[in-house]
């Protein structure tokens, strides 16, 4: 397939693939995709490890990264926010909800250690530092959730000549990410998996690309509920430059999922697939589970704290929650949750990425060929 | 465009129209789409009147109509339920927050007086007098929302030889409705006006077309946020054997909406068009106004009554707050609302019917063809 996006890329079949996953990412670049890995959890130095590997398993097969950094977050402007620091202002209301609530289904919640200066999670400088590390490898795009990015992170882009993405879940935003001069736009719909707005994939690539027409001519990736070819070829029907999928891939043998999502995920319809701001402080999409709803609408649920703190609670909770369902507790199996699109409605098994690539690109065909069908009978 | 849902509704292009005006449903039948009338609101006296009319404006092309008999009603199994029995459940608080939200922005509620024999909206017995009336005229499909039809209207169908189309919102409605005996599924996304569900029509329609394959073999109709040719290939890109459109047609000269209601349109973008129970009673996308700021998050909202008594409020005050608009009451145009779906950020201007769907046969086939290049290039 011939079309900018993909010579910006370096590609020939314009799917994107976001996983926190280096084997994914891998995967999915060499079958022909473009794997994306998120960065954000990442400090500079297993980043480093983690390219490293990518470097050696890709076959020279190009790739990019995801980092997160928050424009609106109850953090910004402070210096200096650590870990620690932040613990600090988690109230003792919402630490007693957590461990009543995960002791109820048999899970002693565990709380990290970590160092005293660990900086604290979505840290504009952290970040800055990733891309550092990144540059120092072939990467072929920058990607940004949440706002637009930071001066500094366009500025990098352009130096390294590697584009900028932004994700953005309203026209509005689309806008705004343009005028700050980002290469590609992801127009992700409410229906995606992780942090979501509330228009639908349907309407927001046409009125994405519409809004921006008059400003400046910048690709639309289509993002949102996208696990399959025809919905790919659906989103570049209606004019998108290609897809930026995240779900379909928690569903693959290389994928960071737990046996027990997994299976939860075939189970699971989309409207299982809820937002929630149980997990992040933030409308987040993921799989409704009791987490999800004694937070949202416990009798006694606190509320979740805003972003970065309910991260914070939630990254203690579900490593505890899934060393218990792992080592056998049946009871675990009830929190058990993660962040999915209400594409799970159409996972019913697991397979290799390199699989479901080539099946994108058949399904891809076969619709557009079905369309060219009808229109000329 | 042969396919097995054009033979079964005698067309050529498979864009389905749903209107509560007959100028609309007349245009786009005599322009080679499918009008559906919108029929709940009226009576069977005037039911005769458009049906007639509109057989005099078709030039002989097929037209469909639509009735609301909901699954779930709060009046359910209840006998003899007129319109005045219905009033009197209205409590004076609501009556007295519908009064003061009204008065605050200029307008004074006036109460439609009616006949007390009138059956209550939405009442099952009133529908199929409906039906009685509609099959005396050659209408080609009868379409329900709201649940699974009642067995009357399906064996009605079923003896007049013209297919029963059903609304669903989610794969297991979907399941129910074939097992039920309809013959043709509109899977309607969340983004669409009017009753809605969760679903997002990206995911909504795979899903569908995969939960009923292994049980009988029905045409599934796409729906929500679909304003464009584009779009509507999108659907069938994925296997939609067509598209059911509303909101496009509330911005054409023949339709029934205000000169006010179609600038808000205009201005509106998707995120305007929210999901609220404030005029039903049951979740309804609508254009935000301060009537669903009121209901849905106002301090003092007694909260919306279940369906139908929020319908007998909201008649009475909408029908009082387009008056006072329309005669020049500026402050009511804060008020002014009505059913639309996320697509209304699409909308940019009025056209007649008979130009969007040509528009429509034009952007599909354009679509299409894109599709076609960026594959063989």
């Amino acid at each position: 397939m011939k079309s900018p996006i993909c010579s910006m890329l370096g590609i020939e079949f314009p799917l994107l693939a976001f996983s926190h996953c280096r084997d994914v990412v891998a995967a999915v670049s060499r079958a022909g995709g473009f794997g994306v890995l998120g960065a954000t959890a990442h400090s500079p130095e297993t980043l480093e490890q983690e390219l490293k590997w990518i470097d050696d398993h890709v076959d020279g097969k190009p790739y990019g990264i995801d980092v997160l950094i928050p424009e609106n977050i109850s953090t910004a402007g402070e210096k200096d926010v650590t870990w620690k620091s932040l613990e600090r202002r988690i109230t003792p209301e919402h630490r007693d909800f957590t461990k009543t609530l995960l002791k109820k289904y048999g899970v002693d919640l565990r709380i990290t250690e970590v160092p005293a200066d660990q900086p604290q999670p979505f840290d504009g400088e952290t970040a800055l530092r990733l891309l550092d590390v990144s540059f120092r490898h072939p990467i072929r795009l920058i990607a940004n959730a949440l706002g637009v990015p930071p001066k500094a992170m366009i500025e990098m882009g352009k130096a390294h000549g590697v584009p900028v993405a932004a994700l953005v879940g309203a026209k509005e935003h689309a806008i705004r990410q343009v005028a700050a001069g980002v290469d590609i736009l992801v127009a992700q719909g409410t229906e995606a998996g992780g942090h979501c707005g509330e228009v639908s994939t349907m309407v927001l690539v046409p009125e994405v690309i519409k809004a921006i027409k008059p400003i400046r001519s910048v690709p639309v990736l289509a993002a949102g509920g996208i696990m399959t070819g025809k919905q790919m070829a659906a989103c570049m029907a209606m004019g998108a430059a290609g897809a930026w999928t995240g779900s379909v891939w928690l569903a693959t043998t290389e994928s960071e999922t737990s046996e027990i999502f997994r299976e939860k995920m075939i189970a699971a319809s989309s409207r299982d697939a809820i937002r929630s701001k149980g997990r992040t402080g933030k409308p987040a999409r993921q799989l409704r589970s009791v987490w999800t709803d004694a937070w949202d609408r416990g009798p006694d649920s606190p509320g979740a704290l805003p972003m970065p703190l309910q991260s914070l609670i939630s990254r203690d909770a579900f490593a505890s929650i899934d060393r218990s369902a792992a080592a056998g507790n049946a009871q675990a199996r009830d929190l058990v949750s993660y962040f999915v699109g209400q594409g799970v409605g159409l996972i019913d098994s697991v397979r290799s990425a390199g699989a479901v690539v080539q099946e994108f690109k058949e399904d891809f065909a076969e619709a557009a060929e079905h369309l060219s069908v009808l229109v000329s009978e």
